[in-house]
């Protein structure tokens, strides 16, 4: 039942979180070592888990068994009381709260889906097989299984998905006095009562008020007089990740979900949002490093599904280094004659590699929170151009008098010439593949760092021999 | 003054953001192809760009004004209102800001300055140099110089320069009828009414409630009853990053920040939580490829501070790839005799850095986020070498059967061994390096792709000689 666990995902996102007592964050953390559940459950006695969950806090409760291997976590968390453990339980990650329900009996699988908000339930039985998913949904109560069953109607993705629909609103022609009155009635079941949409008779969104202005204001004025005509609004159908920024940007507490007739039909509320744009943080910075979001904390993680996020992508380098391979062996006699052209291969290329990499990061980064779109492609290609010959030619120039030196004039001038050009070149093609994909509806962070490593290894070996057979006279 | 301006950062975050109506964001982006400012800078009609700031909302007149080169920026901004000119100030990055002021002249200048939030104040300070930044300290309000003054005393990247301290607070022995009544009086200039903290006499913190519980409550109930005595803060030196993970974590809308005796000094927000995690992150994207933080908005940044931002690593990479060059001419002798050799260097050094960036990215953020401690490093580094192992195996497995039936078996050995033992090699010191780094107090994050890629490089390599010398009996 909403709005009887002052829960830290939805009901009370807004209020103090619960929990005893969590030592004050100071300065100087890692100063007291913790105790881990980990080891108390290796000592295996249970009254002393059973103290040690009785001092923690309940995010501290969710961390440690976030840390736990899947088979280790239903005993502590059945030590747990009712209350605590629904607090607990929203705190996890849908697929470990899966993992849970799964040792879980009945009786308390029901007791923690119901006491779930409406949208933490529509997450969850995304992860769940079909088959449980509807015997759970079919155990709620009528009113809490027509919430969830809305809200799985919408689109993964999409705002529908993400909101809650058990949104507070006021109308305008109600007074502050009767509109409080009515959030005295509503309040407790709501999401939040801090940011209140405002409608019209046929449910329109006209309007929206912060609670602080409505108990700041004489009783007597109406509604219509405190609102805010011009607010921000999100549809139905409209991206997760797009309504959580437009959240962050505007910052806001909630944000009002409308259908196409402009209807209210829910609210997201900034903690959800935050969690949205944290996972869209993670699944970039895994794409970038070339790897496949995990989709569960690290530590739950076995090797096998490490293993299965990473082999895709370094498939597709090793496929593309055939290329490479290629490129070395046409210029076969180009090595013969000078086996010195050997020596430098991985420098001119790892520094190639990396300028591509550094590029492409910085571009992807700028796409995500909006400081770059399609239209910017021309400056930002001038722009990263500019910037890899300006680079190319400082490490050139660099690089040219230690390899004159040491090994010989003829050969620097290769290197030199070679990282001026790869560097420009790499700065392009890492700059332009994230926008590239982006224009083909492709997430820019998909371009990873190992492909865009490919495609530049094997143009910089060619640049580089083809300046070797120019200069050299080969 | 705040609390004269309904703003965005501060005073009231928590109430739907003003601006005149936004386009409601759908399912279907970029259907409507917005004007740019840019472009109606460069008809010049100036009645046209005042239209044009007229309909558009401050996040987008935010975002407008952080793609626009520096020097174009005045001439939009003089032309907006004195409260949405706040309001935009609000939005912008401070590095933006203290550009704009420069472009002001002075009574502007000092308006604006004195209409911002403390907190949002001592930022923008921060980025001044010393002597604007007293002259302006000089010319506020004795209240508002005082309460900035309290904030630049404390540590940067510490909550004390994080928080606000206009922060409401109520008494354990107010009934809900009183406290209301207290709100009414401070409510307007708080940072907060959401949350509230609760102090003994001493302003100790004992407890906290949100507004919700109070303007449900019966009037007459003491706040003693209704506050949670057990609540999440900080103290003022913890690390602001931590602060706001917390905020994110426990999903709280604001965080009471206490002195060292337990006395409530100030509160954090949930929107000043998401901006130092959205910075923080951008950082990490940043050094993960290699590069120096921006600090500023993509397009804001000239092509020199794009190279600077790049050049260290670079310079990194190409000093430590001096070794790879040795490591080559090391081995010379088996070069010359099997030229053959020389085509798979790129391949295998390539699958092995790939498969560091690999760990190291995945790591940074599990460390990043929380889900690895330090005390992790055994299981980490044993789950790594374990991945890669496997990883190995397959690419080793797969590359074989091509390079053994196209080349010559010999080789297709060699290559398959030195993948098997690149890439637990890799996976093993990509993971190590980050938990090293977090160990000596450097951020993980700095041990870039080209840090890793550099050291990586030259073990690879001297593997793939030592295991040919061995095969090929050279």
């Amino acid at each position: 039942m909403p709005g009887r666990w002052p829960g830290h995902r939805g009901v009370t996102a807004s209020d103090y979180a619960q929990g005893v007592t969590r030592p004050t964050l100071t300065g100087t953390p890692d100063a007291v070592p913790t105790i881990e559940l980990d080891e108390l459950l290796d000592g295996g006695d249970l009254e002393l888990i059973d103290r040690w969950l009785g001092q923690a806090d309940v995010v501290q409760i969710a961390d440690e068994l976030s840390r736990l291997p899947r088979e280790r976590r239903a005993v502590p968390f059945r030590l747990l009381g009712k209350d605590r453990a629904l607090e607990v339980f929203e705190l996890l990650d849908p697929s470990l709260q899966q993992e849970l329900l799964e040792g879980l009996r009945d009786t308390n699988v029901r007791q923690l889906f119901e006491g779930l908000d409406p949208d933490d339930r529509a997450r969850l039985t995304e992860e769940m097989p079909a088959k449980v998913a509807r015997r759970l949904l079919a155990g709620l109560s009528p009113n809490e299984r027509r919430l969830t069953s809305t809200l799985l109607g919408y689109a993964e993705d999409s705002a529908g998905r993400l909101m809650s629909p058990e949104v507070a609103s006021l109308r305008a022609g109600m007074t502050a006095a009767q509109a409080l009155d009515r959030l005295r009635g509503v309040g407790r079941s709501a999401e939040t009562i801090y940011a209140l949409p405002v409608t019209d008779d046929q449910r329109r969104l006209v309007g929206a008020l912060g609670l602080r202005d409505l108990v700041l204001a004489d009783p007597a004025t109406p509604v219509s007089d405190l609102m805010d005509t011009t607010v921000f609004s999100a549809r139905i159908d409209a991206d997760q990740e797009e309504v959580s920024r437009l959240i962050r940007e505007a910052d806001l507490l909630a944000l009002p979900i409308v259908d196409t007739e402009d209807r209210l039909v829910g609210i997201v509320t900034v903690d959800d949002a935050m969690e949205v744009l944290e996972e869209e943080e993670t699944e970039d910075m895994a794409r970038t490093g070339g790897a496949e979001p995990l989709r569960r904390p690290y530590l739950a993680t076995s090797v096998l599904q490490l293993a299965r996020s990473r082999i895709v992508w370094l498939l597709v380098f090793v496929m593309a280094g055939a290329v490479t391979v290629n490129v070395l062996a046409a210029f076969e006699g180009a090595l013969q004659a000078a086996v010195t052209l050997t020596f430098f291969v991985p420098l001119v290329i790892g520094t190639a590699g990396n300028t591509g990499a550094q590029s492409a990061t910085t571009v992807t980064r700028a796409v995500a929170v909006g400081e770059v779109r399609l239209s910017d492609l021309g400056s930002v290609v001038a722009r990263e151009a500019e910037t890899g010959l300006l680079l190319g030619a400082i490490l050139g120039a660099i690089a040219f008098g230690p390899i004159a030196l040491l090994v010989e004039p003829r050969i620097a001038t290769v290197v030199s010439l070679t990282l001026l050009t790869a560097c420009t070149f790499s700065a392009l093609v890492g700059s332009t593949l994230p926008l590239a994909a982006k224009r083909i509806g492709i997430d820019p962070a998909v371009m990873s760092v190992p492909l865009i490593t490919a495609i530049i290894d094997a143009a910089g070996l060619v640049t580089y021999f083809l300046i070797a057979i120019a200069v050299l006279g080969l």
